[in-house]
């Protein structure tokens, strides 16, 4: 039943041919491929700027005009170095592997720790952030915020689940709908401002003295706005999916990511401030801006529904970036033993599924502990972001060091300035954010350990298990079989005959309770009577559990049959019902005693199964 | 670690013996045990027969007077004519039993699944009525009624898993507090009315005619009313547990009992009606008349206060009444053969964990789907009690014919009357309440269909199983041993000589994978080099799965080795890490392996473990 459940829900196993080689990107189609993380990032961003600056006064949302030419500029130099990676890693260059190549693996389990969560948190940010986009168009959703953004991770789990195979074509039509949207929104709100019809609003002049802003409110502000910028390492992780020249194609894409990204983050912050949005309950300040520019007629109500979807769509898309990389890089990582194998497990389709569930969980855990509100999790998304890519930025100086000894510092400048600022970020979030950020520390020390906990067992269950130049082959002298006997039906007269071929030492043994001492006088005469010539052990225990006396029998006999050089099998004889399902019907107590003899040394365990036919 | 956790919440296992004897039970004594689920009924039971003329106008509420009469009449019928169940089955006459025996095993299944499904309810009308009683008291809580509900039941759901021991005189506390409070706050009401400091304030006075009401809407009251008896029935079931002489012991109890809930009733009512309570939300109608009786006073709030706490209390022992008589109802129709063996199985602590949990998980269920709202459970909760109610009585005049033949009518009279009434109230609910009760009768119908599904299973199984008078042992040729490799390790060096040594016929057998196809070459050598002599199929297969293959081989196998007529053993060798949490980094394949090899007719699966020793 579960299986039919299963291939409902997932699908038919695939083919391991059948990955198929997929064709390698164009610039319009990585474009939509690599881009959905950081675009969708302006649907947030700019609103956690005026979020902190609100704390103080609506007059202080001037200020965001002056932070957001400095995330420009962070975005900027963020685009140079990462252009330098794509050039240094043509293979792809993930914050795991570059820090861990040119730092040290333990660095780089740090940025592969802070980017398992920091994909966790993509997802939760993203569909939160797009359940605040549907709610803002449909106010009657709104108490459902949570629901619905738990409903898309689920949609996003299974449809992952299924193996969905992202193909550039279908991710064309989100991404660019949004893009053209967007700046469709911006430029008709510049026309209507330079023809007047769009009224100046601000709540504020920019450069008016507002009492209570303080550069620590300044600094915080900026940090909020920094995570318009989570996702622009995207591309540099992905050049070996570009069309060739690959680096090439990879370095033009990200700078056209970029300059859209740039004009849409401008035009947003800018078009906020002269509208005069002031973040209200239920509606994003997006929202509301587009609100505001396209008016109350029908055809601007018509694309302020189109607007909404499309922000909605595309934090979706986002949020599936998470359900890629994840799987991936846990993948990488249990490969190089940091991580429990079974992340290097493929599903039926294809997929990593204990990965995709893994960060599904993940996700919803995050967006219940901070009640699907996307201003909750973003300091900790911030910090979870700028630590892998300070990380990388560091590996890549270290990286042109290497390449060209003196002459590194040409090379290795763009990367310096984009460690300097990420560094910087970092830094403001733990001097002034530390309150919303502290558990990221706990969880990466936590992840830390328990990375090095799996490698090292790794290692040593290895080291136990390779065998040396000459191995040592034992030979037994005969072999003990216990069979454990409840009432003597068919399956026990199966059993025995089993047994009797197997070993030249059979044993029956029977548990007898308190509760059944009668009935069990009886099983041990019925027997004797159809197995006359088979050792009939009843094993009296005073508790209702038959599992100790169980175990503690099989190790007397095992001790003996050592001593005699003999092999011990413990027969554990069991009926298989016609229907899977009909299994709950019978108490499991072979799947228990099987548990619990597997802990016991030398002991090999059995099921006899005998098979009903109706 | 689940052992642990189930430590600490369960407690350590427990010898058989302790259960102990347990006193028999005083007329004090047993009123605490038993009539916590009668008595505590008048918690929800007026309230419901106001609410229902409530659908009408305030001035309806007169109505809830004459409607009390009858209930009280009912009260009275009920009373007898349990007397009389009580003197012909002094072992303890549940509807179950009363009705399997004197009407028919399928009718008997109708009282069981009635009663299953009502002990839920008894449970989630009695939380969720307990949480009503403190949210009433401290309105701030409101909000969290049905988590407060649900955490009562898994609050007794844990005391039941640990083996709560009711002890009567534990019990008598909460009872006898309820009912020590409840009859002083009425006489004090009355008392109040005599002097003239309680102010008539009725919404409309008795004989008054109100327009919209209508027999209908009498009748619909009524059967809300009716509730308040649910529960007269438990004195009934448990005739054994009294001192000498039981049958008369337990028939006068039975006769306090009745009195008590006729007085609590008909004063609740009649001060309902003279302060002129009128339904209101978040506070129940019992406490807006505590409330209005005992005034502001802090000697009256002090009394209030307590009065909700003993009407929480006595609520949540009615709850566990449920916890007692679900599981032991689920045994009884698991020995029948009619539930799941796993009923019948005790936990631990020696009670039957299986049915605490299931009626657990069905209390919360209901609570989910009906919001935590008392008022909705009640219709439902109503004819779940009057259809065994209408059952046993029948079987009870049945039994009196069997008995007495010509003269039964005497005895049976009482019977008469009270199934009588039980059909009357159903037919009133199926005619005028059907919206609110129907679901009932899909969930009975599924109930008995799988009640006769599992009977006949397990006839079928039986039958099956049994050993006829002379059996047919099967002697064979040799021993055909299929050992699973994967790589060549110390645990095949392990599992090659165990193999060596059962079996004359060994085969050594690997799965390669399109995608490990180069190492499984390495593979089969190194095994060559090892184990020169032993047979080595190297088995392809193009999906990534290695299940279905292996299953396929050993299926051609044991072919050529049943014509051989050979026994065929599958060892699947396995490592064993030192720790048991260490498992899950292992990838658990020869899990699935013996899994899947489990529905492989005439094979048996053995595991080969090795011990890692660090």
């Amino acid at each position: 039943m579960f299986s039919t459940l299963k291939k409902w829900f997932i699908g038919r196993p695939l083919k391991s041919g059948a990955e198929g080689e997929g064709g390698l990107l164009g610039k319009m189609q990585a474009l939509a491929m690599l881009s959905s993380d950081a675009l969708s990032s302006i649907a947030y961003g700019p609103e956690q700027v005026i979020l902190v600056l609100m704390t103080v006064s609506a007059g202080a949302i001037w200020w965001s005009i002056p932070i957001g030419i400095v995330v420009l500029v962070l975005l900027a130099s963020l685009t140079i170095s990462y252009r330098q990676v794509i050039h240094a890693y043509p293979q792809g260059g993930g914050a795991y592997m570059v820090t861990t190549e040119n730092l040290s693996p333990k660095a780089g389990l740090i940025a592969g720790g802070s980017l398992l969560v920091d994909y966790m948190l993509t997802v939760a940010v993203s569909v939160s952030s797009g359940a605040d986009a549907i709610t803002s168009a449909i106010p009657s959703l709104h108490p459902y915020n949570l629901h619905i953004s738990i409903l898309l991770v689920l949609i996003l789990m299974l449809m992952n689940l299924r193996g969905l195979r992202e193909s550039a074509t279908s991710l064309m039509i989100p991404v660019y709908l949004f893009i053209v949207s967007t700046i469709a929104l911006i430029g008709y709100g510049v026309i209507q401002i330079l023809t007047g019809h769009l009224a100046y609003n601000a709540t504020a002049h920019v450069g008016q003295t507002i009492s209570g802003v303080s550069i620590i409110l300044l600094l915080r502000a900026f940090t909020s706005g920094s995570a318009s910028l989570t996702g622009v390492e995207a591309i540099s992780n992905s050049v070996p999916f570009f069309k060739k020249p690959k680096a090439k194609n990879a370095a033009s894409t990200l700078t056209i990511m970029a300059l859209i990204l740039g004009i849409m983050f401008a035009g947003i912050t800018f078009l906020n401030y002269w509208v005069g949005v002031v973040p209200a309950k239920g509606v994003t300040t997006l929202a509301q801006m587009a609100q505001a520019i396209l008016g109350n007629s029908p055809v601007g109500q018509a694309f302020f529904y189109i607007f909404q979807l499309s922000t909605a769509l595309i934090l979706a898309v986002a949020a599936n970036t998470g359900f890629s990389a994840f799987p991936m890089l846990a993948f990488n990582m249990a490969k190089n033993k940091y991580m429990p194998h079974m992340y290097m497990e493929k599903g039926d389709r294809l997929g990593y599924s204990n990965g995709i569930l893994t960060l599904a969980i993940g996700a919803i855990v995050l967006l219940l502990i901070f009640d699907g509100q996307t201003e909750s999790l973003i300091p900790l998304y911030t910090i979870g972001v700028f630590i892998p890519f300070a990380l990388s930025q560091t590996g890549m100086v270290i990286h042109w060091k290497r390449q060209y000894q003196k002459g590194f510092l040409k090379y290795s400048l763009a990367n310096i300035l984009g460690a300097a600022i990420c560094y910087g970020i970092v830094l403001i979030l733990l001097l002034f954010r530390l309150r919303e950020i502290w558990p990221f520390f706990p969880i990466i020390g936590l992840l830390l350990w328990m990375f090095l906990s799996i490698r090292n067992h790794y290692d040593k269950v290895a080291a136990q298990l390779r065998l040396g130049g000459k191995i040592e082959k034992t030979s037994y002298a005969g072999n003990t079989v216990i069979v454990l006997v409840g009432n003597v039906t068919q399956v026990s007269v199966g059993a025995m005959s089993y047994a009797n071929s197997l070993g030249n030492d059979v044993i029956a043994m029977h548990v007898s309770t308190e509760e059944t001492k009668v009935k069990d006088a009886e099983v041990a005469e019925e027997f004797k009577h159809y197995f006359p010539h088979i050792r009939f052990e009843n094993v009296m225990t005073s508790y209702r559990d038959i599992i100790q006396p169980t175990v503690e029998f099989v190790s007397k006999v095992a001790e003996e049959a050592k001593e005699k050089g003999n092999t011990v099998t413990v027969l554990v004889p069991q009926f298989i019902p016609k229907k899977h399902w009909q299994n709950i019907l019978h108490n499991q107590m072979s799947l228990k005693l099987k548990y619990a003899l597997r802990w016991h040394e030398e002991v090999v365990v059995a099921s006899y199964s005998y098979h009903l036919s109706e």
